[in-house]
């Protein structure tokens, strides 16, 4: 986002993902971790190991449950400190757990067999654009410039106002991801994530097993497309499918019915928000 | 060895290469950990907690140092019990840790910076085989064949005395594997494998950084290659080179310059040890 390289759970391999995909691990600075399976956190080990191995002396930012400081603090008595220190963060629902000048962070309460999280990553609100041939044609000087960019309206030397949309390009909208699992299903999470422009929402089960996934708290198909739906999510990733399923489609054909931009997701896929302006009205 | 299935070492992502190369992670019973650095058993934590997800109830077998032990469980106060029981064994260098009815495994005490073994596989000495023309010519009884068998002479009933040798087959040899990692040289390793069939012997770095290895208590490939012809293996392979060089073929024929017999390994690389009979004198 914006330059800055969030990763987002970090099971067994990451590292070698990573390098498969042609990503340098020294690049990332902040890692959020869901919850502590197995399957989304015995990866940190190792690439925190091969940080330390590789010369890193930044400070490396872990976000998740409070459990995860305990489970690598306890890891590090074995195996030795690192040459790097590490911050920790601790979610808390819906309080911005990570904020720099252009975006933020939210942790999500999900529902699941442990304390699990999931993070909206979002933009923040930008300055307005200003039209450049505004500047020339009322001879705005740098404070008038600065005022506009704020989105107030233009008073001329002869006292007629001029409407900020007026000298102002249409903002660019602020772009959002949603990373949500693993979760049973939750009606109150589409309010959290109104608008999100990318949601990844687990899909575990088909709805022909609705009943497993209630009982091991993960989602259907038709679930994570109702999440999305009720969201108006711009486009909806699904993945995290049992090994008990052949096929991908059915997964695809199940939620597709609910709400259509849905794609399943694979190893090494990679997903662009391009910037786009808000309509003017 | 002769249908068990031993895993040596159990690094990030060793779940994912036994898949890729088409062995069931459920064959494995015994896992030999060398020692507790990452890069030799952060692949541990994932591969036992799939063994559970598979149904596995069977015993698993631990062999390593005695940190092992509490390094597992500490890791299992966290993630959780097993639906399967846990055996460990702790290394006694020169102790056999590991036996059957045909094979036996010994820890061999490294040089390295933690406390760190390398393991021994070795075949037992197996019954002998009897000559079946030798049985119609001599009219040998079951009592006889038995005797045989354990290496004993046979008297016919005219008093002759017919040597075990004219009666048996040569022996098969009993074949053994050697896997030394990580280890700063040791010149008292190679009465350790005296004539071992095949050595895996680390090689981290080249002879002009011998400084290096002998700090960071690793081997050049020339140390591996002396190790092997003390020894008078029958192959070397090595391995764990350190990415600071930019081929193997530099390990290959430093190497080779002392122990012609020798191989650079590469992930999924497989070797055979077929069965020969001693050469009869």
């Amino acid at each position: 986002m914006n330059e800055r390289f969030f990763l987002i759970d970090c099971g067994e391999g990451t590292q070698i993902q990573l390098r498969k995909n042609k990503l340098s691990p020294a690049r990332i600075n902040h890692i959020f971790i869901s919850h502590l399976h197995g399957d989304h956190v015995f990866g940190l080990f190792g690439l925190m190991s091969s940080l330390g191995l590789m010369g890193r002396k930044a400070v490396l930012n872990l976000y998740g449950p409070a459990a995860l400081r305990d489970m690598v603090e306890h890891h590090l008595e074995f195996f030795g400190p690192l040459p790097y220190a590490l911050d920790f963060h601790t979610c808390k629902a819906g309080t911005p757990i990570y904020e720099d000048s252009r975006n933020e962070v939210i942790p999500i309460r999900l529902k699941h067999r442990t304390e699990t999280y999931g993070y909206l990553f979002r933009e923040k609100a930008r300055m307005l654009n200003i039209d450049k041939k505004a500047i020339d044609r009322y001879n705005l000087g740098l404070e008038d410039i600065k005022h506009v960019k704020q989105g107030k309206d233009h008073q001329t030397d002869s006292g007629e106002i001029i409407s900020n949309s007026d000298l102002t390009l249409p903002p660019y909208k602020q772009r959002s991801y949603a990373f949500l699992s693993d979760t049973g299903y939750d009606p109150g999470i589409p309010e959290l994530i109104r608008e999100v422009d990318l949601l990844y929402h687990e899909a575990t089960f088909l709805e022909a097993d609705s009943d497993l996934a209630r009982q091991t708290l993960h989602s259907t198909a038709s679930q994570a497309a109702m999440v999305a739906k009720e969201a108006r999510a711009g486009k909806l990733l699904i993945g995290h499918f049992s090994t008990r399923y052949k096929s991908e489609n059915d997964f695809i054909s199940e939620a597709g019915q609910i709400f259509e931009n849905v794609t399943a997701v694979n190893d090494g896929d990679r997903f662009t928000l391009d910037l786009t302006r808000v309509r003017k009205e």
